[in-house]
This record gives structure tokens, C-alpha cells and sequence, in this order.
């Protein structure tokens, strides 16, 4: 602003004031005219917001899609060796599943352009998605194709949170029909019900800014529903004992959690949506440090937690999950809280974590990488926290959205588990998941030179 | 600048101009005067498009730049555990060789300033790269640093092709000499007959928008020179058996793959060159969306395809080398196509990568990373499709340009692949194979602790 | 586009109209000020120049936020495989610890508002930092939660450095004590001499543009201090031979290098400090290829001295760490350097590096990942040279900011680790340290499948 006004002078100062003084020629008046012109020309060409709110897309949704290397790192960390080429080559195969159902399917139903009960349902809005003219400023105020970025790579982190949970045995190409299924349809009508203006955004004013419900707790029930459905890796639970398997790789799993951590800046800065002005790209920032914040908060309360619970010692693994699940925390409402308070929401998060992981193996339900706890549990705690620092929020409206999108999710992820599960089958021979996936899959390995104990 | 310049000029004749010609009092003349150069100041001053257009570069130039660490972790992932510390190595002091060559006559080279026929040979632009003053608006539109940057990434990309295909047999001295030569002058010369104004794009209108042939193919072309000069790997082939020599860490495969995808964003998306405008902005952002949609067709493809050859069997390592062939085949022309159409271009990539590998087999070609069909064979489809989607390109000039660029990297390489081998050699001794290069040229192991079996 | 026209309708009803009303035709002079009041309020709303440099504050510190990833893989890489569990949790966590004491007391003590001699000492200057109102410009031309964001980046960069150094033996919770005295007091404190406008550079005219001395110094001398006072790993040295402890994992360091070095446009880029203009921009940009220089000099000249050093053979993880002794000698003056300059700054670093790590050795110091010939004797060298390129700079005033940073942070830290010595202890035990940190303190182990030699 100080600089602003030191140009103004400036500016003052260099003007060619002599030119006006007289009561006046034409020229002057030309001269007045032609400036106003190609001012009015240079701001409207030079679009500066229209540019930065697609940056902000493009920049945001780049480091979001990096986030597909996160979870790609983190799962073939926790996996055994045996399966973690098959991890590996899943989180490939599945973005690519991801981008391609949301361009045919997805965006259209996402975004329905006007909002109506249950407009992501309507058949108006199958279809590919096209981004029309580039010549021109869409009145969105950014690139269409900017957003199409963006939204896909939610769609995308959706799909991943799924193959941690069921990973090392679940056969290929069942994973990828439901993950199309999840990406086509489950994803997009749930994100059309408040992103696209529909029903939970207009009766309930259901409140979820980066989507701890609409991308977390949407890929946390699609993966919880398909653990149940799938069953226990073979040899996990044996009676009341839980045979742990530890992760093969965990300086990888730290990895993916620094990825993760590094693409959630864009993941809740992006969907500010546009940077364009002061106001904007100061809320932009304040989400980057409330974001951190969150994580920081997860880290440490998981820390503490572990330290607590097993008598001093800690797990790096859970450490890792608490970052994810104070990130998440935060996703509902990264910029209302203060920072403050941005930790404590994190640190909540770490919490649910640590104390969720033994509750689901109580259940038998076997969550490799721990993503039910992360995603799923803190996508609803961030949720529901959402009122105490938003206003616009209401606790019932929060609860009808994490409800409709459990019921609706579990419903239709339950249909297509089941329905692969009877014809083309799921799971691997039990030969096949004891050789690894690896083996029986890919027919190579992930790490052939390194001997198993 | 030029750009404001064409502005102004058009915003005086569409000003309506009749509105503004009786006379007024000072005060408020003085005012609008003021207020008009101060405008005039802070839209010159914020230099608003000026500063979009270097963000793209200095953005699109920084994730390019990570594609070294993407080849890196593919490459070191590809390769036995004994060369896979001196693969990584080799990876991190060729970018250095890359960045020292294309700023002492690399750049100048391939950027003559004014184009005439061999124009990248005149000894004339020879000469250390400098940026000039930074005070001042650059004529270009953008800060000419950052043009250098984003050029100067470009040229490493190619230089690390070369290095995956030619991995564990050849010496780390010749290599770089290689590398030297090919960041130096052979990438430069191929560059400045297109970007630079020269041959191919002034007589041919040749074209090729983000470097299928013109940093893909030439990498591509020295990686097959150099393989056939150096020959295969001791034991890769004998009599007419393949001998499999699988790589030793596919999740760092998989997170190589990942990172070249990330980064190819920038390559594609920074080669539109401007993003100051509306129209620009669009278009870097389809760019994006059409960049994501070709990798998805070569990843699909390829997995499909290897499913369809193996009996059901997919290769994981295939299906990675299907998305970097996928993302070089839409390389050329990532604008114009749809994004069906980026689909299917990408899809014919990932396929020409799965055919592809057994043919070089056959030849005895040894490709340790599979670069070959990813970078050449894809780049030279990515580049003779163009004219289907931009009717400013033609098939004759297309070839041209594959055909030139092929037979003067081929003889340049050549004459630099075998002065090497008669003078200081580019094999390391049988035993020194056979050890690792690892053991042999660095004195470590990559990974010490682990047993081989 | 809506917005804009929004924005124009604001414009005009704010228009100081009652200037324009005298003897002329209304509907013209109308019409210019409605012009006039709506480019303004476009020029001044759109925030061109606001928003371009908190952009050059978010990127750079995303970028600078994944160094933490690059420092937890170079660390993972280089020590042993028993310990590369702990490192890795070891670096998300004192990520999370930098940023909220940097949060609690850091950010405020560092930069205290106004400037006095101890300014960072001051009392009134503790507190957790509050970002202010979203809503309206702040008066520094940028977000100031983009800076904070930034600044917080830089704190736990300091931190990485000692925990590398430290290594394999130093138990967790005495380490995150350390480094929560180091974020929340003593790095701020040192900051506030220099950036925050206090005594270094008030008096000493003290230049150090991105903090080879602030940051990396900083951290060297904690992390020299450390090695010193926790001694070294049981089994480094007996009498006077030195047991080599290789690294682990090789590709994993050179991953860790090459983010290191991609978050290094964003230390050194962004520490421009605002992109809003022309010659910023380009600036920056000139940044950027100074800063790849550098580190393409701390490579080379690393090479080549270890090949002329150890006949021939080549050490990997010196040619690493020549690339961030590079890196750490051009951030002192990353702008004023030509390109040929920088090259030789980084090329010294690069030396220095080599020739650094026996004489450690001599004095039994044990820095297990070379940290301290890395940051802290290349940020003195880095340092010093500034006045040879930047006439702002003097020798004399370059030696008491490494001085002073030197005494204050080596007194400090020596505190605080005796401290922790003869309270909780730092060390593990003798069995403790032998068995690994991975199963002594965390109960898992890094890579429990791969059997150790």
C-alpha cells in the first residue's frame, strides 16, 4: 500500500501536468480519452485476478495431484514387500481410472450448473465434460480448464484413500471397476448435494470448505464398506489375537506423509477459490498456516498419545497418521479458527486416530495403512467442529450431511462390493495372497534383491 | 511491452471519443491528470502480465527441474541394487553438467536472436549467457532469467533419457563427456531450428509445441546411438534369449513416475510461453487438463495391452513407462486436441511402449529403463499427429523435422559415442560389471545392509 | 468478469463526483470520472502487485515446507538401517514442534515491529503471532500470513540441519527440547539482529539475503555444539581409525538432495521479498539461476576433488552434500553474483565440503549426514564473500554477524544440551543404541523384512 502511494506521487510528480492547464484544446481532451482507453484495455487484458484465481487452481491442483504420490509412497511403506509393486502400480492405475470417469461422467454430474434436489442425479448431466471457448473470459472469473484440474485431483485422493485400506488383498481389476464406480458416480452426486449447489448446501447450509465429508469421509466409507465386504487379510486375526504386520518400508511411509502434508497447502488454500484480491489471497495464506497448524496439532497429540498409551514407547506409523488426521480435521474449516485453535482441532484429530486403530481391530476389520481412523473419523470430528468457529454452520446441518453421505456412500459402495464379489470375485486365491500380489499379479517383485526373513 | 504498445493503440481508435470535447474548469483538470498517471503507473509499475508470464516460468522451469529427481527414483528403481547408488549419482551430476553447458554456449545457441538457416551453427552465439539488466522490463514480455531457467530444464530432461537407457555399463567420465556435448551443442543446434526461429520452423512450419521431438527423440536418439555403440549389459542376451535383470525397487519406480507426471505439467503447460492474458490462461490450463488426459490413456492402454500379451499378467513397469509415453505423445500438440482425443493420442503411446520393448529385445538393443520407447518411439508419433488436431502443421513438414533431428543427433552422437570408446574407453572392465558399478567408480553401496540374494 | 463489473458499480458510487460538477456538459464529465473511479478502484481491488508477492511467499515456502522431505530422505538415507525408522519420525516431528514454538514465540521475537539493539529480546515481543484482519491490505504489500507461512519454513530448516548431524544417538525427547528452544527463542533472536532490523544489520550494515548465516550457520553451530556435547556413535572411532558407518540407503539421499534443492529457488527466490514489479520479478528469476549455478559448482568442484583426492573413486554422498554446500554458499547473495561468479561461490562450497569432513574426523567430531561442512562452514563462506559482490556489504561488518551468530548460538545451545545431559540424558543406552532406535524407542523397525548383512 505504501508502495502503491509512492507511485502515486511519483506518478504525480512524472505527469505531464504542463500539458494541462489551458481551457482547453482538443488534444487534451484526445489525450484524456486515449489514456482512459488503453488503461481500461490494459486492466480488462491484463485480467490480473482472472489469471491469479486460475493460478491458484493450476498451482493448487498441481500439488494436490502430487498428493497421489503421498498416498502412493505411504501405502507401499505399510504394506508388506510382497505386495508393495501392486500398491505401487494400483496408485497409478487408479488416478488414471480417477481422471478419466470424472472427464466422461463426473464433473458434469458434480457441477450441475443449476442447483436442484438431487441434481447429481439428473441424466441432463451425464456427459463429458468440455471446456468451450479459450479465447474468451469465462464468467466464472478463471480458466474453466483450471477448475477441471482441480476438482479432478479431489476426486482422485478420494479413490486413494480406498486402496490403503484394502490393500494386499484385493485383486486388480475388480479395485479399479469400483474405483471407477466411486470417481463416475458415488463421488460426484455426493459433491453435487453442496459444492454444486444442491441439496445440503441449500436446505441444510451444510458447511464443508475443502471436503473432510465430500472427498475424506466419502473415500473413508467407500474404503470402511469394502474392508468389511473384503474380510481380514488372511492370518491377521486369529481369535481375539491380532497378528501384527508391520510395514516394509517406513522411511517411504514418512515420505508420503511429507507429500501428503505438502499437497494439502493446496488442497484447503485452493478451494478459497479465487486469490484474485486482498481479501481473498490474505484468507488463501491464513489457510496455509491454519493448515499447518492442524497438522502440527495431529503430530504431537499423537505423539503424546502413543507415548501414554504404550508406556513410552512411540509409533512412527501413527505419528504419521495423526499429520493425515489433523489435516483432515481442519479440511471442513481451514480459515474461521484462529491458529490456536487450528491446533487444538489437529490435535483431536491425532487423538481419534491413535485410540480408533485398536477399536477397528476389535472389530476385525482390517485397515492396512489406517485410513479409516484418518479420514474417515477425523473427516467427521472436522465436520461437526465446523459451528464453534463458523457461524453460517449449524451442528444439525453438519450432522445431516455426514449422515446422508455415510448412508448413501455405505448403500451404494456395499451394492458394488457385492456385486463383484459374486461374479468376478474380489479377493486373490489364498495361494495368491500368500505368495503376495506382487507374485501373482505382476508376475515381478517389488524389491527381488533384498531377501525376506 | 510490444503488447501494451498494440493496446493502447487499439484503445484510442475504439474510444469513444465524440463524448469528450467541451471545456472544464483546472481543479478538475489537474485531478483527472493526477489520477490518469497514477494509473498509468501502477498498471505499468505492477507490470501485472509482465510478472504472470515469469511466474509461468520460473513455476513451469521449478517442476520441470524436479523431473531430475524423477528420473533419478525411476532409474534407481529400474536398475540392479549394485549401480543403483551410482545411477542416482550420475543422475544429480548430470543435471549439474547440463546447467554448466547450456549457460556457457547452450542457450545462445539455440536462442540466436534472429533466425536464419543453420542458424544454432553460427559461431557467432557461441558465448556464456548473461540476463542482462534486471532494472528494466524485458522486451520479451517477461523476465529473461526465467526464460533461461525454464530452457535450461528442458535441456536436462534430455540429457536424463540418455542416462536410463545406457545404465549399468557405462563409465561415469564418458558419460558426462557425453552429456557435456549434448547439453553443449547437439540439444542447442535441434532447438534453434525450431524455438529458435530457424530451418524447421521457417521453411517447414514445423511443429512442436513443448518438445516431443525436439527434447524427447533427441534424447531418445542418443540413448539408442549410445546403446547400440556401448552394446548391451554382460549376460543381458545370450544366443536368443532375454536374459531378465528386473529392477531392484519399484516403489521408487512408481514415485519416479509420479513426479515425471507432476513435472510434466510445467513442460507442457510453461511452453505456452504467457499466461498475462485471459486467453493465455485458458489455454495453460487446458494445456493441464489435456497433459493429465493423455498420461491416463498411455497408462490404460499400456496396463490393457500387457494384459492382453501376458495372459492377464500386467507389468508394472510397463504400465509406468505407459504414462511417460503417454505424456510424451501429447507433448507436441497438448493445446489443440480434446481431451478425448488427448486420450486416445496418449493411448497409442502406452501401446507403442509395451510393443515396442520386445522389439528392441530382438535387436539385442539393451534399454535398461525402457527410455527408448517411451521418449523416441512416442515422441516421433506425438510429433506426426499434430497436423490431425493444428491445421498449421503438415505431415511432410512433421517428418522433416523427425527425420532431421534423428539423422544429425544420430551422426553427432555417433562420432561422440565412438571417440570416447577409442580414446579413454565408455566400459568399465567385465569384473567391474559384474561387481557393480557401485563398488567399482564410487567405493559404496547403494544399499549396504541388505542382503543380496 | 461479473466481479469486475461489480466492481466498476462500487467504483462509481465511492467517486468523489462532487469535484465534477461544474460549467461543462454533465453526461462527459460523468463519464471520465465514472471511468477513472472504476479503474482505480480495479486497479487498486484487483491488488496486482499485493497478490504477486504473497504468491512469491506461498510458493517459496511450499517449496521450502517439502525441504523437510528432502532433509528427512537425505537423513533416512545416510544413517543405518536400524536407525532410519527413528530419523524419519524424527523429522516430522521437529517440523511440527518448528512450527508452533515459531507460532507461540518465534515469528514475534524475530520480527519485534520496530527496531532496537536486543530488540528480539525484549519481553514485550513474547506471545503468539495474530494474523489481524483478512479483510483489508496489510501495509507490508503482501498477506502477513503468507510471511508468517514463509518465515515458519525457514525456523524448521535450521532444525532439519541438527538432527542430521546428531543422529543415531540422541534419544527423542531430549532432541525435541532442543529443538524447541532453537525455533522458539534462539534462531529468533538471531533473525531479529539481521531481519528483524536490529543491531546486525542497523550497525554492522550485516547481509545476509537469505540466511546462509541465520538459517544454515545457526543450525550448523547447534548441531556442532550438539555432536560435541553428545559425543560420538559408540564404535565411530577407536584410537585413531576411523569406522566407516555407510548410509543405508543411497537413493534415498539423492532424492533427499535433489528436494532440497528444489525448495532452494523458494529459500533463496522468495527471499526477494515481493514479485508485484518488474524489476522484482526479475530479480527473482535471476535468483533462480544463480542459486542452479551454485549448486552446479558444489558438485563439480566436489567431484572432481574427490576423484583427485581418493584416485579416482568418486564418493556419492559428498557430491550430495557438495550440491547444498553450493546451495548454502550462494544464499547469502543469490542476486548480486553474475552467473560465472555464482558458479565458482558454489564450487568453494563444494571444496570446502570435501576437505571438511576428515578434519571432523580428526577431532573425533561425528556428523553423521556431513551437516556441519554443509551449512554452517559453507554459510561462513558464503557469508564473508558477499562483499566482494555486493558493495553494500563490508568485510569487517560480514565477520561479526558470523561472530556473534557463532557466540550466541554455541552458548545457548552448550546450555541448553548440558542441560538435558544432567537432567533426562540425552543419549540411549550402550544396548539401546547398539540394537537401533528403531526397536529401542519406537518398537518397529525401518525395514523389518530386509535382513541385515
Amino acid at each position: 500500500m505504501g508502495q502503491l502511494i509512492g507511485r502515486w506521487i511519483r506518478g504525480a510528480t512524472l505527469a505531464p501536468l504542463a500539458l494541462l492547464t489551458a481551457g482547453m484544446a482538443f488534444a487534451q481532451e484526445d489525450d484524456v480519452a486515449t489514456r482512459l482507453a488503453a488503461l481500461e484495455e490494459a486492466v480488462g487484458g491484463s485480467a490480473s485476478a482472472y489469471v491469479d484465481n486460475s493460478y491458484l487452481f493450476l498451482i493448487g491442483g498441481l500439488i494436490v495431484m502430487f498428493m497421489a504420490a503421498g498416498f502412493c509412497m505411504l501405502e507401499a511403506g505399510l504394506v508388506r514387500s510382497k505386495n508393495a509393486a501392486m500398491q505401487s502400480m494400483k496408485n497409478v492405475t487408479l488416478f488414471s481410472v480417477a481422471g478419466l470417469m470424472f472427464w466422461i461422467t463426473g464433473y458434469n454430474l458434480a457441477y450441475p450448473g443449476d442447483a436442484t434436489l438431487f441434481n447429481g442425479l439428473l441424466p441432463t448431466n451425464f456427459g463429458p465434460w468440455s471446456g468451450g471457448d479459450l479465447s474468451v473470459e469465462s464468467d466464472g472469473g478463471y480458466a474453466p480448464a483450471s477448475d477441471w484440474f482441480f476438482q479432478m485431483v479431489f476426486v482422485a485422493t478420494a479413490a486413494s484413500i480406498v486402496s490403503g485400506t484394502v490393500a494386499e488383498r484385493v485383486k486388480i481389476w475388480p479395485f479399479l471397476i469400483f474405483t471407477a464406480v466411486l470417481t463416475a458416480f458415488i463421488y460426484p452426486v455426493v459433491a453435487s448435494w453442496e459444492w454444486g449447489g444442491g441439496y445440503l448446501d441449500s436446505v441444510w447450509s451444510f458447511s464443508d470448505f475443502a471436503g473432510s465429508t465430500l472427498v475424506h469421509s466419502t473415500g473413508g466409507w467407500a474404503a470402511l464398506t469394502g474392508a468389511i465386504i473384503i474380510g481380514a487379510r488372511s492370518g491377521k486375526y486369529s481369535g481375539k489375537t491380532v497378528n501384527p504386520m508391520p510395514g516394509s518400508n517406513i522411511p517411504l511411509a514418512a515420505l508420503g506423509t511429507f507429500i501428503l502434508w505438502f499437497g494439502w497447502f493446496g488442497f484447503n488454500g485452493a478451494s478459497q477459490l479465487a486469490a484474485g484480491t486482498a481479501a481473498d489471497i490474505n484468507s488463501v495464506s491464513q489457510i496455509f498456516a491454519n493448515t499447518n497448524m492442524a497438522a502440527v496439532g495431529g503430530v504431537l497429540a499423537a505423539m503424546v498419545t502413543t507415548a501414554v498409551l504404550y508406556k513410552g514407547k512411540l509409533d512412527a506409523t501413527l505419528i504419521f497418521n495423526g499429520a493425515i488426521g489433523g489435516l483432515v480435521s481442519i479440511t471442513a474449516e481451514p480459515l474461521a479458527p484462529s491458529m490456536g485453535m487450528s491446533v487444538l482441532i489437529g490435535a483431536v484429530g491425532g487423538v481419534l486416530v491413535v485410540v480408533s486403530v485398536p477399536l477397528l481391530d476389535k472389530f476385525k476389520i482390517d485397515d492396512v495403512v489406517g485410513a479409516i481412523p484418518a479420514h474417515l473419523i477425523c473427516g467427521i470430528w472436522g465436520t461437526m467442529i465446523v459451528p464453534l468457529t463458523n457461524s453460517g454452520a449449524s451442528y444439525a446441518g453438519q450432522a445431516v450431511g455426514v449422515a446422508l453421505t455415510g448412508v448413501f456412500v455405505v448403500i451404494i459402495s456395499s451394492i458394488i462390493w457385492f456385486a463383484l464379489k459374486f461374479t468376478i470375485g474380489v479377493r486373490p486365491s489364498e495361494e495368491d495372497e500368500e505368495m503376495g500380489l506382487d507374485r501373482a499379479e505382476l508376475g515381478l517383485e517389488a524389491y527381488p534383491e533384498f531377501s525376506n526373513r
